[in-house]
């Protein structure tokens, strides 16, 4: 069986979740190329140490330069902040590795196309690859599969928000309220989820953004420093003349757009939509069906089929744990539901089935596709700013 | 166009209820009989009058005795009390009138059985009725008529539960809460509707009662008087000493049954069921699909067809506000949903049509029916009492 | 008791609806001021008689015109298509009665600026209204005293979306979808309803509309003549060769907004949403709080209190049947669900206390409200055919 | 670290579950004994092999009695089916190893109450665990927390189903319908989650069953053997004349109880719940507020406090992934939700810090207290079968 070691770059929140990942998918998924945890680089060298002891990685890496030559790194997997995405991708890919980034694909649009450009210009046989996680939760791909397969007809609405709430006041600073570092706020972390899952269930492309609006609630926020996190003092609790740095992302961004096929499509992104956890929505409506899905309850499709008789069309509530189901037969018989980590499991899969030259059971986004997404993202700015409608071909 | 003059017995909630009913009916039902409220005999006087101006009824009458005998009257409308169900009820049929009765048919098995011969040996063409207004919630009819067309073949199970929590300890004593005056307590009021459910969506009738448990868990209640009322003071802030007076009906009573065809049923009523308001629950499960509703979301009604392709089958959340649902038409569009009151309002309807000679949209529960639902409360009633199992054709 | 004699201009659909209305209120309410319907005015004299004789109407008159002289009457009531909102309105102003007119106020916003002026210039104590019926469901009713009493604080989120789903290719041609009669299709019928509903339950206003889309999928539709109806024929069956007819409205409209206080606004109507069919769906976002409204479960109100611990925060479900929440008190007991109808009647009782010299349980919306609503129609409309953003205070 | 050892027995699917707990378990728990896959014996060599390959268990042995006795086995895992439960964990508590034993406990009460006594009478510091796995869903641990809390004061009512479809007519014969091999059917399998959980989150016992009734609706199965597997036959394709095996367990199992505070409980298990998957649902009624949990919904509990203003009191439906719900802490950020095998995960985790001398975060079940449940499952099976109400320290 061929092995591809894969190097790990970022340890946090991320880096567990594609541990996790490689790790568990041989268990779960009959691999013809088996991941291993080749090394890691972290923020620093304990980090690094610390995290690939728990995980079962290799070798912990000084820094992600070297971790992109190591000759038993095969695959770069970047999960760090967004302005790094760039320079560390497009240095893997000289280094003839493949990469498998997290989304966005980038801060700016120029650091996407570059992202692509270096992709397209790899060598022979080098892959790319881009987080879009929620492409494989068994509803995503049925959706996408009933979508294609034409039960849904022409497709008239998109209706796509990401709404969580952890944005309030109280919240402290870090580096995702920071432009410089982040390059926007909802907009790229959670409307860059919701684009490329309407482009993957759809088959189609949007065109042209019909307006857009940002909006920042919160103009700064308390910095939490080290030594007041070991004094247990929260955003909140410190004390008065607590230093405060300004916020230059926005909390919440919306726009309006058409896609190619006719479809008319709403976007929404907000950190501020109280009572919405992690509340990805899509809702599809066709000619001849509809489809919702919220990733709340992720296990679940709705689906409306009006073809049936009137007297038995409804919402149907597909708990999406059957055999038949997108990549359910690898796990747990019906009912016993998956949680968030399975679409980066599936994932993980589908890389490997990639690189042993076969097929994902569901298409991967690279980073040519993933530059389209980031267009959309792109012309919204755009449009959001100039208070125009933009093409995304302008972009 | 041939009329019916209304006799209403009872002027309370139920009063009004069924007042509503009789004047709503021909407004959206083509009526081939036309309801008229001739009189109304309430508790005293004062009551009858006030109901007649409000209600647009043509005269109180001094008492139900009276009432029954007004030859403007030929329709008895029995909403007072359980104990005094028979009595009126008999004796209107001996003055050759129909009778529409409130649920549950009589406290007694004595009484029903009475009230059922009544029935069997009034004049030709006199007919009876029983209030179990569920049965035209759209969703129910609905449900029955799926069964009926054999789409969920042969039934295994029937789960029915029957939950209200008004019956907290500060509510103050009432007639519902003794037995002398009510027969039971949540059995006969809830359960009633349940049995008759079941009977009436699956056409089977219950053979044996497999156990049963009654519950008690308030002993007392304060009495609130007349003055206490004047005063502003409930039951739970009535000075020490305030008067009590003991309960004598369950708070909940659960029974496990078996119908003819095999079906596993179980049923529950309760009033202390904290959250549930009216939640008239009834899930039936059969070999090739499965229905479930719940009145607190009366119109709609969940559909599985098992019959589906496994990837697509869901609980189908169906909105029964299409003209091809069940009584639908003659109210409003699609989305425009009903209310309580609507299942009374549908149920004279079908009165009418059924006293001008015509069918029903849905069958009627008439007194000889309503007796065999009676059975079954006794059949359980004596399980509970005994810790045995009870046929129901022993009763 | 006061009267106040009723004059119905329409007798179609939302004539059924409002007739019922004032025949109902007076049982449910305690109305100092009690309405009758003196007349009524359909398209033809047929269609007034039938319609005067089903609902208790005391006379037929032969025309508008004729209806707003008529001294028995001292509202008129006007549910006729939007194009004639206007005319019959103003007459009837000058004629010194009071008018209740359905929504949209108007087609144009000529219009509706001419009727808010006939409205200012009405004589002393001359009363106008606006049937924005949604603002009286419980759920809806609640959701604004909530936000008034400061239990969401600063609303960040409106969130809205009308869906219906009728619209669909094989739905004949009528008035809906002709420019001239309907002024526009989802937007003025749907748009105006989710504004008006954010306008209500916030308190404050639109002041710029950021970007807008209005869509249109079907082009043209087929003409069901008089004769295709006898002979059984709807849109789809009949033959080759029909006559069909350009649509000239949107099917679908969007638009982005920002209020006065900061509130960023998205909003939607569409009438090919399949699988919605009266999903007149809101969520309101706030500081401190959340809420969620869909029609099509109108006794509901989902709501998300941030001020409880986080172990216990969560979408809670309020049955808005009791006694406590606006309106109930008149209906039911809890539980027992109240429907569509239910909002007009709450709404005719409420402008009864109003020409009672009283006040409304919940505020009304009279000409002049319902003219800044139909500004911000017109704001989005400017914008989405300009491509620009459109302050409403430029109208 | 300290190590133990585990000893899987069985490496079926609940083999994998329990492998996968083991292995998952130290990287989202700081554990203070870390678990290491020391063996395994599944039901031949090869499987055996197979799986310790694949689940990178140190070495598959080639029997449960071989496996007991290698020393570095510290604990053995008994996942195998209910009839060989109690020779191997008697076996093994002998050798004085830890016994962590699939749930039900044993097919009879007397092998439950050997088990129970072996128990007690191993090796000092020797434990034992029954993998009631649902307990360490979120929703379930803090329904238990609400309640022992006293936040829904007294207990009135639980209200449980587990209920499944699996069992339909065309489902192949298997061990599982064997009452020699699984003891009995639904009940012991499904019912035995649902005691365990009600005596779980209510820290009460069940004193008596007043009433049970069992159901079998298919008396024999297609046998499909391993040729015609092979074939790609299945049950319901196998030609003519195959065999059959009659079914010797029951489909559905239903009972009520009574427990010691007064509570009245209904319990009902089927594998013929048409369009219920793996539905263990739960509700239990307080005098002060309510919970209800579903497990096709594990991430949520709904709970009503009957204590909030009646304008609030509504079903809560609390999305149990946040830090401060039980467990939570150790895996992803809120919204991001479990599936079905984080309840073995975080039980493994409890059963280590138990091993380390420490506390679980919530109480686990040794024998002695699945014995308990176990009297109450054959409490159920004796009423059944006699038809009378049975005390459960009858048994």
């Amino acid at each position: 069986m061929r092995e591809v070691g894969i190097g790990l770059v970022g340890a946090g929140f991320m880096g567990r979740v594609h541990a996790n990942a490689w790790r568990q998918s041989p268990l779960f998924f009959n691999l013809k190329c088996r991941p291993t945890l080749a090394a890691v680089a972290g923020g620093h060298a304990s980090e690094s140490s610390e995290f690939a002891a728990k995980w079962g990685v290799l070798k912990p890496s000084q820094s992600w330069e070297r971790l992109i030559k190591d000759p038993q790194v095969g695959l770069v997997d970047v999960c760090v902040p967004n302005y790094l995405h760039a320079e560390i991708s497009i240095a893997a890919l000289k280094a003839g590795k493949h990469v498998a980034c997290e989304k966005p694909l980038a801060n700016t649009i120029t650091d996407a196309r570059d992202m692509a450009l270096a992709a397209l210009g790899a060598k022979k046989g080098v892959r790319t690859f881009v987080w879009f996680n929620y492409r494989r939760c068994a509803a995503v791909s049925l959706m996408r599969e009933l979508i294609q397969q034409g039960r849904l007809g022409r497709i008239r609405h998109i209706r796509a928000q990401y709404l969580q709430d952890w944005g309030r006041a109280s919240t402290p600073h870090s580096w995702r309220f920071d432009s410089k570092l982040a390059g926007s706020g909802a907009h790229g972390d959670l409307n860059a989820h919701l684009i490329d899952m309407a482009r993957f269930v759809t088959g189609d492309e949007i065109v042209e953004v019909c307006g857009a609006m940002e909006a920042q609630f919160i103009q700064e926020r308390a910095v939490v420093t080290a030594s007041s996190k070991r004094l247990g003092l929260g955003a909140q609790k410190s004390k008065r003349g607590a230093k405060r740095q300004a916020c230059t992302v926005d909390d919440a961004f919306l726009f309006l757009a058409r896609m190619h096929n006719g479809t008319v499509a709403s976007f929404e992104a907000s950190r501020m939509a109280t009572g919405n956890k992690n509340a990805n929505h899509m809702e599809v409506n066709g000619e001849f069906g509809s489809v919702k899905f919220d990733f709340e309850r992720m296990n679940e499709l709705q689906w409306w089929d009006d073809t049936l008789p009137a007297r038995e069309q409804g919402w149907s509530r597909i708990l999406c744990t059957d055999p038949s189901h997108p990549y359910i037969d690898h796990y747990w018989p019906p009912g016993h539901v998956l949680g968030y980590e399975h679409g980066f499991i599936s994932m993980a899969a589908d890389i490997c089935a990639v690189l042993a030259g076969g097929e994902p059971e569901q298409p991967l986004a690279d980073f040519v596709d993933a530059y389209r997404t980031q267009q959309v993202l792109e012309a919204a700015m755009i449009s959001a700013r100039e208070r125009c409608w933009m093409r995304t071909d302008a972009i």
